[in-house]
Parts: structure tokens; C-alpha cells; sequence
């Protein structure tokens, strides 16, 4: 009898485990809808291969569980007393041999009270096959997503009609935060990035306090709104005051590797064409030794989930995933050009979610 | 000879274990004065008990990496090829038999990963050794801490000012998020609650699109910015329209039990004698029933750090540690009370670096 744990059933069994185990993150808050606070405390789900759950939880969360309605015995733990004998409990109760987790979301510290509580136990990383159950978006989640990327859009358009040059990064950051809020995000989906001159090369640069956007500098914003629950990832590349002709043909050598992902992108092409179809793009131009990412990754309630946008990812791309198609060249010491849009796989190609104008844009 | 890593080295020694291993977050962030970015992509430095460190770095954060002057050798890998070879070399390179990790940050993926290079590996979790280097602030630290705060008093003096009745707790939350922002905020220290009514009676409620806030009801916030690294956390309960007798008799058992907390800190006392002193205050009440919690946890770079401020924790408090005093009593399914303030404990007793009023406020 199919119930709401079935796909996390199935997952047990493909893998020959006797169940998979849950913690908070975004797996867990797709399932029950609800997010909950994790830090130092454990709660863990545990769905057998057949048969009712079991879930350890804080006690002081029990409130917040119990909207859930969750099917199975609950093992509740105080900070008081520590949570060891809850998992005693739970093992007494639920006995399993080995167990299928989300390897990027459990901690070791829930690792070892598993493995204390069930001393022979065989921990299983099945955040592929866990995580995968998200990779197909709902309508209602495909609805959420655009609604993120809108707000990071129009914060975007607020944020380049104010730079100007003599401003730093760290200022234009601000700007860009207060944008985003202003427009209704609930958070940040990951630390923005904003980087200007040399900086920009760095793929994951932080903002500097301390140095002011030069004339003629790039300036690179990565950034995105996370709205009820969902994140938008959005990357484009300006020119403060100008753009020389070098900056001109690398910003034309991305757009064409970017719009070459658009272009080849629909149900049924593999994860790996996408990422070399973009790739041979870049290897083609004269800027071939400034690669030094590959086109993207998946993006849902995770600001970086499956599926991978890579060579050697051989992972069919199937109509309802979500992947950020973000080709980039970076000149180490001098400056880096990255565009990024969150497309939507179809089953006849495919639809950016975002449609912020990728036309080389002059600011300040 | 003292180097950046001497106390990471003196863990390793007094647990006996051949080297302590970091990843990125809060301890990370503190030593390196610099963030990572870590989603899918394991980063690992290994500090030996003697002689240099090693890194394992993803290629794309290597210009990155390249700003913390690291000085050992440093393996990268690329996501196209995986990071087991990278792993491979780590090994051969610094043989270790065990190693001390924090367990509370480290997920399992990285777990596997080191177990499958360094195969009879011993991985002992000494999270409070680790992050127990976090407890004593600086002068600095206090004054982002400090900074914080203010932020998050500001936001919350702006939004009671227009909170009323019939606005629903997500308005209130947007409210909330703006005015956060807008005062500087770099992001949620997490994820707010704003919880009126029976919501308030749960510790870690979530906010509800369709609940409107009635005249008579407990409205409970409970955030904080986070700024330049680090984190405020506050409460307050306000009452909307008019507060009962029975709302007011309980708010002043939290209010006297909260501080209570103040008046027994002290360097030299410890977490359990604090919890014991402000929890015994809501026992001798008649609502002893609504006890929920403990009195409390550090802050700092992480919202939830030591020292835990709970009975059987008998940590001696020491002069820089900063702890929330959050007392409450929740009646489920009718309201809760909660005042948490955030405290820095001196030589000679506490400052609390919250100094919003907590005198019995009405709104709207």
C-alpha cells in the first residue's frame, strides 16, 4: 500500500539496507513540509524497508512534531539527560543492520549515535538516491523557484542603476541585501557574491571592504533570494564605466557557451553533453586556460543539488529538473566573466526561469 | 614553537590522537579569518599533533584558499574526477591512525571519504574540545556580538511599533526581515519565529500565512542579525491589545527567573548552577508545569554553541563567555512566555549586551 514513504522505501530496498534515515534539511522538509531547527540537537526519521517508522526527537520540538502526524513510535530525548538513551530506545524498538542516509546532510555526531545504539550497523551514503527524489519539480515547485528568481531579478535591476564607481564591493553587497529584502526574500539562498577587478576571477570570491570599483573594472554579482523554501541562483557580469575590447570578447565568448547550454538542453540529454557542449565552446575561443568550473548544478531547495552539470556525469536530464547553466572564464590577477540562468528541462528543450537581459551592460 | 595552530595541535595531543581535522564553518572561519563556501565539495585541512598541515581543496576555491597563506602542502581535485584520488594522496602523504573531528560540522560524506583513503582510521568526535576554543570572546568578538545585537533591538523597537492586531504572524515576519535589513543585518542568525496565540506555546514554532493575530494574544519573537560573522539572539513576548491577569503573573515568573540568571552569573560559577538558580524560580511558581527548556546556550559565530546552560552540565563559566538567558513557560495550546537576553559574564558578574526593555509591553 503505496503511503508517504514509499519512494523512501523503495530507495531501502534498490540498496538492499533495511531503511533509510532521515535528519532535518531539505529531503525532510519536502516530505513532512516543515522545516525544523537542527543544530546540536538530533532528530532523526527512521523508514524501515517495510513496516511503520520511528523517529528520535528533542523533546522541546515535540510541539512542532506533532504537526506532522507522524505514523509511527516516537523516541523523545532533554538536553538534560542527552540523547544516548533515546537511540537505545530506538534501536530495541526498530532493529536494523544497515541503513541508507543523506550523506551531505548528516553530521558525524548523529553518525556515532547511530553507530553506538546499533554497534554492527553499515552506514550507507545514499545522498544520490535520496536527494535525486527532488530532482523532478512540481508545478508548484517549478512556481516557488520562478517566484525566488524574480525577486533576485528585480533586486539585480535596483542594484546596477545605483553603482557607481569609487564604491566597494562591500558596499555594492549591502546594496544588493537590502534590495533583496526590500523585494520580500525570506534569506539569502548562499552568501552573495560581488566582486570587482582581480577579485572577480576568483569563482567563489568575497566581497572586499576596502577596495573601491575601479573605471573599466567587471564587476560579477552571484547571488539569489531563497523564498518559501525555494533558492534562486542568479549570476551576471557588468562593466563599471567601460568595457575594453578584451572584456568585450570574453563577455561575448560566455554568452555564447551560455546560450550554447540553452540551446542543447531538453529531456533526455545527458548531464555530461550539457556540460561539454558549453565546455567545447569555451575550449574553442582563445580564453581556453581561463576554464575553471563546470556548467552548473541543480538548484530547488538546495542552492547546489543533483543534478551535476558535468563531464563524466552521465545522469539523463529528465523534463522537470532545474539546473543553473553558469559558463565562466577567469584570468587569475586581472578579472572573470560568469552568466548564469536557472533553466527548466522540457520535454521539447527547455525554458530559462531567469530573464534578466544578457546584453553587455555598461554601469556608473 | 607557537604557531597559528597551537591549539588545535595541544587537542590533538591531550586526546591522543595523531591530528585534529577542520572544515569549513564557525572554528574554520575564526582561524582563517576567511568563510568557504562548502555544499557538495569536501575542503579539509588536517593540523598533525606535529610538524606541518595539509589541505584538501577543491580546484575552483583554490584562489581563494591562496589568501589564508596556508603552510603545508595542499591537494586539490576537480569535480569532474572526484576528490577519492585527492583523498588518496592526503594519505600517502600524512599517515594518521586517528584524528579528532568537530562532529557537529563534519557530515558523513567527508566521514566516508577519509575512512575509504585512511581505511582503519579512528574518528573521534571532539566537537567540545574543538569549538570549546570559541567559548572565551575577545574585546573584538564582543563587539561584533554587541553589534548584532543592536542591529536586532533596532529591527524589533521599528517592528512593534507596527504590529496590530489582525495582521497575520508571516506579516509580522516580513516586517521583521525587512526591518532587519535595513538596519545592516548581513543575514538571519536563523530562522526567525514570530509565533501569537497558541503558536507562542511552542519553543521553536513557525511562523502561519493564514493565522490573524487577536486582540488579547502572546505575540512571541525570537531572532537576531547576524553580522560580520556573528550572531544575535533575542526574545521578547509582547502582548497584543491587553494582557490577562494570568499573562501577566506568568510573564513576571520569566522576567524574575530571567533575572535571577543575571544576578548569579559570575566567572567561576557554572552552567548547571545558572540553569538551577533561573529554573528553580519557575518551579517554585504555580506554573511549573509549562517548564520546557533549559536556561540557555553560548553565542557567537554559531547561534547555538557552548556553553549549554543546563542542570548536569558542570562547565565552570569563565570570564568572555556569552550565553543566552531565555527562560519560558509554555501553556500548550493557549500561550507562551519567553525573555532571553544575551549575556557576557565578567570577572565580577554579567553584562547583558541586550538592553531592551523587558517590562510587560502591550502592542497595537
Amino acid at each position: 500500500m503505496p503511503d508517504r514513504y514509499s519512494e523512501f522505501r523503495r530507495i531501502a530496498q534498490d540498496l538492499r539496507v533495511d531503511a533509510v534515515a532521515l535528519v532535518p534539511g531539505a529531503n525532510f522538509t519536502r516530505l513532512f513540509n516543515q522545516s525544523f531547527h537542527s543544530h546540536e540537537r538530533p532528530l532523526v526519521i527512521v523508514i524501515p524497508a517495510s513496516g511503520p517508522p520511528a523517529a528520535l526527537v528533542p523533546n522541546l520540538e515535540l510541539r512542532s512534531f506533532d504537526q506532522l502526524k507522524f505514523e509511527g513510535e516516537v523516541f523523545d530525548w532533554r538536553d538534560q539527560t542527552g540523547y544516548a538513551d533515546a537511540f537505545a530506545a530506538l534501536a530495541a524498538h526498530l532493529p536494523m543492520k544497515s541503513v541508507a542516509v543523506e550523506g551531505q546532510v548528516m553530521r558525524v555526531f548523529v553518525h556515532h549515535a547511530l553507530t553506538a545504539a546499533y554497534p554492527r550497523l553499515r552506514i550507507v551514503d545514499a545522498e544520490k538516491q535520496i536527494s535525486g527524489l527532488r530532482v523532478r519539480k512540481s508545478p508548484a515547485e517549478v512556481a516557488a523557484l520562478e517566484n525566488a528568481i524574480k525577486i533576485s531579478e528585480a533586486a539585480l535591476a535596483d542594484v546596477l542603476d545605483r553603482v557607481r564607481a569609487g564604491m566597494t564591493e562591500f558596499q555594492v553587497e549591502a546594496l544588493l541585501t537590502q534590495a533583496l529584502f526590500a523585494q520580500g526574500a525570506d534569506a539569502h539562498a548562499f552568501g552573495p557574491i560581488v566582486a570587482a577587478g582581480d577579485n572577480s576571477a576568483r569563482p567563489h570570491a568575497h566581497a572586499r571592504p576596502d577596495y573601491p570599483i575601479r573605471n573599466g573594472d567587471a564587476l560579477l554579482l552571484d547571488f539569489g533570494a531563497q523564498k518559501s523554501g525555494f533558492c534562486a541562483d542568479i549570476t551576471r557580469t557588468v562593466f563599471v564605466g567601460h568595457a575594453t575590447d578584451e572584456a568585450q570578447e570574453v563577455y561575448d565568448t560566455v554568452l555564447r557557451a551560455n546560450l550554447k547550454g540553452h540551446d542543447v538542453t531538453k529531456a533526455g540529454i545527458t548531464a555530461h553533453q550539457v556540460d561539454d557542449a558549453v565546455t567545447s565552446v569555451l575550449e574553442a575561443s582563445p580564453f581556453a586556460d581561463r576554464i575553471r568550473t563546470k556548467t552548473g548544478h541543480g538548484l530547488g531547495r538546495d542552492v547546489h543539488e543533483a543534478p551535476y552539470i558535468m563531464r563524466g556525469n552521465h545522469e539523463v536530464l529528465e523534463a522537470g529538473a532545474v539546473f543553473t547553466n553558469e559558463p565562466g572564464l577567469y584570468k587569475i590577477g586581472a578579472f572573470g566573466v560568469r552568466i548564469e540562468d536557472d533553466v527548466l528541462v522540457t520535454e521539447t528543450g527547455c525554458r530559462s526561469l531567469t530573464s534578466f537581459p544578457k546584453t553587455l551592460t555598461v554601469v556608473g
